[in-house]
């Protein structure tokens, strides 16, 4: 098996092509890790969360790290490593062009970590939205392919 | 769906069952994430690892943050999370039994993330071992399954 390095663009595009990554946030030296749908626009991944222990985390220390694999050929597989920032949108007024594209890219999937988190009463995103709309800034990204052989 | 919290037991099954899983590290902050295989035994992981970014992180900073999935029924999901420590093991002649089982249980693995890192030029796993040992204490466990439905 041969290994070699992902060029920024073809990382970008497995940021791109995928919906599910890892999330790891860091309090006091303590790393914690969670599976979490995105969508990647803009230099930057697009999420939603119910509250919790992460959003607390990284309301805290909003450095992060994000994880995300793709299958190459046969045995092949791919990874990338995003370094990035929390940001969170609270506006959502001031965000709802984001707001919008990400949910019309997540809502497609009804196999969400956590039930329930996208599925607003109303049909009215922006209004009585328990969620927390928040998106990771790409700071740094680097990935890695190796190929079957 | 429906989510429900695995016990310990289930937690430790899917521990068991799985080799491959992601492991975060933190220096300063900032949380790593990256994939790695790993034989569970023991209340520890053991894995196996060339020198590099993550082990001169866990090397400072002994907290690790494990996250493991596996596949329930049609769309359902299970994940398991290790809040844990890691702990280098030098001294190969005191934890023989310990990585023969590891290795024994890695070795059958040829899609290794890091090529190479598992290829001893002798048959001698103890001598010449280019790798660094290591195992994660297993400080804490958690889990969640999603019942499609």
């Amino acid at each position: 098996m041969q290994i070699r390095t992902l060029s920024t663009l073809e990382c970008t595009k497995l940021l791109t092509a995928n919906r599910v990554g890892r999330l790891a946030c860091a309090k006091e030296g303590q790393p914690y890790i969670v599976p979490f749908y995105y969508a990647h626009a803009d230099n930057h991944l697009y999420a939603f969360s119910l509250p919790g222990k992460k959003i607390t985390w990284m309301r805290a220390n909003p450095l992060v790290s994000v994880q995300i694999e793709g299958h190459g050929d046969g045995r092949g597989w791919k990874s990338v490593i995003v370094n990035g920032r929390y940001e969170e949108l609270p506006d959502r007024i001031g965000h709802k062009v984001q707001l919008d594209h990400a949910w019309s890219l997540l809502s497609r999937h009804n196999d969400w970590w956590e039930p329930g988190a996208l599925k607003p009463e109303t049909s009215s995103v922006a209004e009585h939205f328990p969620n927390v709309f928040f998106r990771i800034f790409i700071a740094e990204v680097s990935g890695r392919e190796a190929l079957a052989g």
